[in-house]
């Protein structure tokens, strides 16, 4: 968040922000992610674009047309960048200048694989909904041998992952500490509201847990 | 979303996804986001970084510390791609296939312009504050001298801007209308929590209007 400044020019007093490399954290951010900014070079200029995506064990998933250009980018095994963030909060400082956020994010440097295997894709397709609305993979009509064909799905694995963590309150200059202005955090999380059925819904037709129970 | 796919391969009988170049709308997406995913080359390959932001009028500027590589990198010329992405629900389809997320998204091609007018720099500090908190930066202590020359700002153009919005109920392969399969939309938006004081803060200071009555 910018914050590549701040903490490099900022006394520190507290610790509010590391980096690490530690695969079950970078796990734990990509779980509480819900979407990925997916990075390539398409004709000399970089493009990004918003996916879903999953994780399981030390690989990224993502998914989609075997048409999109996107995904063909990626699987002819070009250098990608994925990046996941997730927003906690805003720090309001003393002073404009030390203003920033509270977030968790992972950056992702890798190639992408083709995932071929049947066994394979059936993981992983239930992954990427199960990762979107947990244990409701099993309430839906699966995907048929035509829908299966139509989608590509590639990994990228998390060997060159980092992450990310803002927390906690503003970094001050100590000079501003004694001035007679506010500051701390405003906490951001993002919430389900109530479940809204398709208007085609046949409305005999329960709620199933996996969405009754859900939340963010 | 991974949507690219499933619009050109869906026989579409609701519209649910639009593009638009619309400049209003560009604005409005960027109005309502927080962050961006901002994306260069570097050695060849893509990085994405997360980044807070703010726009004025048809230019989406960036700030960062004048040590920052990415911001270096920036100011150099190169191509650049920043994308917000605003999620807004999650769709579940009667298909495993046809989910899919509501979201608004913006991806702007461009390349970076360093801001060095000081009247212009003003107008870009007190953009970025606002942007997260309206009406903050005037309780706060402006930048000083020292905190100006550390501070890079950078403007790109919205010229090459497009924008994609997907709200509204799942798609349908119409033979699934009559499964006995729940289908709607679980709507997710962001919000804010009770502001929390930092620490050192002497209980005396009033918490201000822009804090008082922050909503997301």
């Amino acid at each position: 968040m910018t914050t590549e400044g701040p903490t490099e020019r900022t006394i520190i007093h507290r610790i509010a922000e590391h980096a690490s490399y530690d695969s079950q954290t970078v796990g734990e951010v990509l779980d509480a992610g819900l979407i990925a900014h997916v990075g390539i070079i398409h004709d000399g200029s970089p493009v990004v674009i918003p996916m879903v995506y999953a994780r399981v064990g030390d690989t990224l998933y993502l998914h989609g047309s075997v048409a999109s250009r996107l995904m063909r980018a990626l699987r002819s095994g070009i250098p990608a960048c994925v990046t996941v963030t997730v927003v906690d909060g805003i720090v309001l400082a003393r002073s404009a200048f030390n203003m920033t956020m509270n977030y968790r994010s992972v950056v992702i440097h890798g190639t992408a694989r083709l995932i071929q295997d049947a066994a394979d894709r059936a993981v992983v397709f239930r992954a990427v909904l199960d990762h979107l609305v947990p244990n409701h993979y099993d309430t839906v009509r699966p995907p048929s041998e035509s829908e299966l064909a139509q989608t590509m799905l590639i990994g990228i694995p998390l060997t060159e992952a980092s992450v990310k963590i803002r927390s906690g309150p503003p970094l001050e200059e100590p000079e501003d500490l004694g001035l007679p202005i506010w500051a701390g955090e405003i906490p951001l999380t993002l919430v389900a509201l109530d479940p809204i059925p398709d208007p085609d819904l046949e409305p005999t037709i329960p709620v199933p847990a996996s969405v009754d129970n859900y939340s963010y």
